[in-house]
Formats: structure tokens, C-alpha cells, sequence
């Protein structure tokens, strides 16, 4: 018997999250059944995409279920098997965040695609990268900006939370691929990372009083790709640069996850039809196929160090609300991670 | 010597084009010169886009200039040539619409795309239905069905200004490709007519107090195709309706453009994220390679009786601006045209 700590969901957040959504529990956990492993989590994954499942409401992803214990990605360590494909001390990726330990069937959840237990082979790499620049985050950065917005050759980039697990990696690509890039992002601290990685013009937009404004006086000439993860004001100025024939990677629109008001949307949106702009939303999820491709792009450009990362760190279960709450606050550079182990 | 009256920008609209923004001017023309042939306008065309160009502002076509003559869609017969390629009697379209003569090299002109002089073999269709079902407004709603919101089997398409001249055209060809379409006009007078033509569903939208319910009534399944003629609470229920992988080809937004404050953006277009939605704008001048084919279809549909038309005509150049000003406050059913002989 093992004991575990998990977060639950309490109750169902309004506006911005608070630490009275979540309860801590603490379960037994028996030993691993008929094809199962036991895995102790070592690192776990809080995204900006779970606020939306912790509205009750029919989405791409189910609603978290009040009561039981969040999901999302987590890096651990086999520590018991009943699956021949599995041995202890195995490093794995799973959904089984938000917890100490697991008990699951790899075969039951192989069909799963992103859901299932994959065995890491980490060549060096740190094991919680695979829930950064190496994971999920990562392919969504090389899925948008190269599938979703066709980045071609002279483009000029923009991003938003570009110093975010995402963006700070879509900046990168676009540099080593010899675009101009122009990242927005909140404080001196982000600012002068985007900075160190390459990033051309850095916005920074707590500093800003008018983002639209700045967009234009940045980038003289107007955008051809827009990489969206913030939303309201950041896609006001990248349609108003936009470019005839510029194309939006609609990923994610963070400023408005906790709104409870109704929110603006783009007033310029009209700017659409005259500059023939393309805005397309994705899911990473159905574009894992680039997996193979991405996997292989990345172990070399983090070889030859052309992309690099930054990592903020809370640690123990207990901290994983609190991590989550930040995201929203802006309070991480690079990818947010919880250490559990 | 030819008198012509034509009609010129006085003054630039500010809000809804009034009367005194245009005045009727009477010229002397002379015979036409080297290469030139002389045109007597026999329908001319007023479309939403060319609001657009009543501002001086950059955009995709230039401004019309203050004091000079408006241009836009005409079709016209030849009444004296000095090209040996047509003759007095041909039909010919043009941009020289907003007048009753003119002079103008075919030759000089050749090269502008959807600019040039081009006789028409009307094949028995009436001419001015080269200004709509047959010309642009057909070929605009060919390419935004056809190859921006790539239609394909099964989709549910959701058309806005339904009863005008491209939406019109937009329900038909949907229509007998066999998808279920639904159609958003006003009044009763456009309701008849988009029921005469098979369109499943419409929206009565000045009868209807909330578009994005009435939407989501009409069509429980949702939609998967938008054409997008008007923006504002039209593009906000075609979002809230849509289908994950939906496309909306952004054609116009009429209810924008005489609007003179901010004008509201969609506020749910967080949507296009998790429903991975397309919006892309487009102008069909980007588009002319798809005219041959188009002009095939558009042919056979019209001699199989698949697609009919409606015109509302004013008479006389001097009532143009006043046909145009309709455009806006939707007093047109089908393609808005002005007899000028």
C-alpha cells in the first residue's frame, strides 16, 4: 500500500482561480494489478488550457468532475510492473498529473494518443522537459507556426506570451529559421530572456500603455504571422500590422480564460476581408502526427543548442493550485512545473 | 462631341453616405482617340465594397479621389471604335461605371485582370446579369464557397445578406450541391424569395431579437460553413454555432461600414481555438484564375434552371447614389443595379 497525495477539484472556479476550488486529499493506493504499473510522478505539468476544463460545459477535452482529481501532463518513474514493456525505474509521460503516484494499464490507454503512458528515452535530456520544449508545449509551438501558419521565407512574426512555455519556443524556431520576430511579453525579467534568446523587437506590455501602437511602430512594415496565445489587445494590434495574405495560429487566448463579463472582441476584425488574413484556431491534439518530425527537429536543434529554455518551479503537490493560479498572473518565465519527487 | 453625366465624390461620408457626399457633373467627350473606343453605359453596378473606397485610407484598391468621377462595374454597348477588335454594337463590362459614356483603350487596359474592357457573348443572358449572377458578385460567391470555405460533403452552410446579390448566389450553388442551408435576411420580401430557392432555413433577422439563439434553433447540429457578408451579432452566431474544423469565408461585413465609432468585435471569438475554426478573408480579384471555370458552371447551372436571380433597378445616372445608399439600409432584394440606358 502507498499513500498519495492529490489535488481535486472543490468546486468549479469563477473569474480567477482560487485556492478554495482545489482540496488536497490523501489516498491509499494498493499495488498494481493485472497489467498495471505503478509509477511515482516526478514532475507535473500546470497549462493555461485546464482553466477550460474546469468549466462544466461541452468542450474538445470533458470537464474535470468536482470531487476527483485533476489531469494533465506529468514526467514519473516506474516503480512497480506487471507489464513486461515496463520495469522500475523507467521514465514515462502520462495524463496522470496533479498526483503522487498511479496505477494504470499502458496497453488499456496505448490507443489513446496523447492520454497514454509513453516510456521516455531521454538522452540526457532533463525528464521534466518532456512536459516542456521536448512535450506537448513544444509540438504545439512547431505545429502552429509551421502547419497552422505556414511560416515561409521573409516573414515577420509576432508572438504573444512569448516568454511562455509555448511562445518562448515559437520564437526560437522562427529565429533559426531567419525570421524577424517580435515578442510580447509582461516585465524586465521576460523581457531580457526573449532578448538573450534572439527575439528582434521585445514588446513589453505591462510597460506599454498602447500595444497597438507599438506593434505598428515595431514592426514598420506589418506581420505575416501572428502566434496567438493571449487574445483581446495583442490580436487588436497584430490585425491592425497585419500584412495582405498574413496568417494567425489561433493557440490560445489567455487574457480572457478567467473573464466573467462578456468579452471584447477584435473591433478591427473587419481588417480581415481587405487584407485577405487567414485566423485559424488548432488543438494540438489533432496534429500529433507532426510528433515524429517535431521529436527529431528538436533533439537536434537543442544538440546544436539553437533552442534553449526556461523553467519555473514549485514544489510538492500541495503547490500545484498556487502554480496554476500564476500562469494566469504572469509569474512564470519559460514552462510551469511542479516538482514532486 | 457626346455629353456624359456622371456622378463624383463631393465630399467624403462620414457614417451613412447622404446625397450631398455626391454631385452630378455633365461633360463634353470627345470622339475617341488613337486605339480608344467609345462605350454608352447601358447598366452600371453599386456594391458594398466600394464604401471602402469613399475613405482615404490605404487598402486593397485605392481611394476614389474627391471631385473626380466614382468607378465601379458597367456594362455598356460600343457606339464608335478605332480598335479593329470591336466593333459599334458589341457589348462590352468595364470599371467605368457611375457614368453614361466613355472613352478608353481596350489595349492600354488589357493587362488590369478584372480592370479591362471585355466584350461579352451573353448567350442570351441578359447583360446586366453580367454585373451580377455572371460577374463579380457570382464569381465572389463561387470562390468563397468553393475554394475559401472549401466546401465539401455534408456540410451545414450558414449565409448572411442571403437575399443579396452574392449571398443569393452562395444558397443556390450550396444548395444544389445538396447541403442544407440556412439563410439570414430581412424582411418578409427576402424570406419568400430565399424559400422560392430552397434554402432550408431562414432568419428573419429584424423579426429575430436574438440571431445567435435564433441560429442555434435552426440548426441544433451546427454549421460548418459561414459566409460572412454582414459581421457583428451575425458573425458572433455563426461562431457560437459552429462546428469544430468550420470555415467562414469573410466576404464583407456591411453592418461595419458606415460605422463611425469602435464597432464590436466577435466577443466569443475565443471559440475558434477550442472548435480549431478557420475565418479567412478574401477578395475576389486575388481570385480571378477560378473565372473560366466558373463562368462553365455558372452557364450549365443557369440553363438547367438550378440558379435564377433578382435585380432591383434604379433608372438614371443621377439616381445612383441613391441606389447605392439602399445597399446599406438593405432596400435591395438580389443584385442592386442602375439602367442608365
Amino acid at each position: 500500500m502507498t499513500t498519495s497525495r492529490e489535488i481535486r477539484l472543490k468546486s468549479r472556479p469563477v473569474g480567477l482561480p482560487q485556492a478554495s476550488n482545489f482540496e488536497l486529499a490523501t489516498v491509499d493506493l494498493p499495488a498494481p494489478g493485472p497489467d498495471e504499473v505503478q509509477v511515482r510522478n516526478l514532475w507535473m505539468s500546470v497549462d493555461p488550457y485546464m482553466r477550460g476544463r474546469m468549466y462544466d460545459r461541452p468542450s474538445y477535452v470533458p470537464p474535470f468532475q468536482l470531487g476527483q482529481a485533476l489531469q494533465g501532463g506529468a514526467v514519473g518513474e516506474v516503480v512497480a510492473s506487471n507489464d513486461p514493456d515496463f520495469k522500475p525505474g523507467d521514465i514515462v509521460s502520462s495524463m496522470f498529473g496533479w498526483r503522487e503516484y498511479y496505477n494504470a494499464s499502458p496497453k488499456a490507454l496505448a490507443a489513446g494518443g496523447l492520454g497514454a503512458i509513453t516510456k521516455l528515452d531521454t538522452h540526457g535530456i532533463p525528464p521534466q522537459a518532456f512536459l516542456g520544449v521536448v512535450g506537448m508545449p513544444g509540438l504545439t509551438a512547431y505545429v502552429g507556426l509551421l502547419r497552422i501558419a505556414a511560416l515561409k521565407d521573409g516573414d515577420v512574426v509576432f508572438v504573444s506570451a512569448a516568454a511562455g512555455a509555448v511562445g518562448s519556443v515559437v520564437c526560437q524556431i522562427a529565429k533559426l529559421k531567419g525570421h524577424t520576430v517580435i515578442g510580447s511579453a509582461g516585465g524586465p525579467e521576460k523581457v531580457a530572456f526573449l532578448k538573450s534568446i534572439g527575439v528582434d523587437h521585445v514588446i513589453d506590455y505591462k510597460a506599454t500603455p498602447d500595444v497597438v501602437a507599438e506593434l505598428a511602430k515595431v514592426a514598420p512594415k506589418g506581420i505575416d504571422v501572428y502566434f496567438e496565445n493571449v487574445g483581446g489587445v495583442h490580436l487588436e494590434a497584430a490585425i491592425n500590422s497585419a500584412r495582405p495574405f498574413a496568417r494567425f495560429a489561433l493557440c490560445g487566448m489567455i487574457s480572457q480564460y478567467n473573464e466573467t463579463g462578456k468579452p471584447e472582441g477584435p473591433p478591427n476584425i473587419i481588417q480581415a476581408v481587405g487584407k485577405s488574413l487567414r485566423l485559424e484556431g488548432f488543438i494540438v491534439s489533432n496534429h500529433v502526427d507532426m510528433f515524429p518530425q517535431f521529436a527529431k527537429d528538436m533533439a537536434e536543434w537543442i544538440k546544436a543548442g539553437k533552442i534553449t529554455w526556461k523553467e519555473t518551479v514549485e514544489e510538492g503537490v500541495e503547490r500545484a493550485p498556487d502554480a496554476f493560479v500564476k500562469l494566469f498572473t504572469g509569474e512564470n518565465l519559460g514552462k510551469m512545473l511542479v516538482k514532486l519527487a
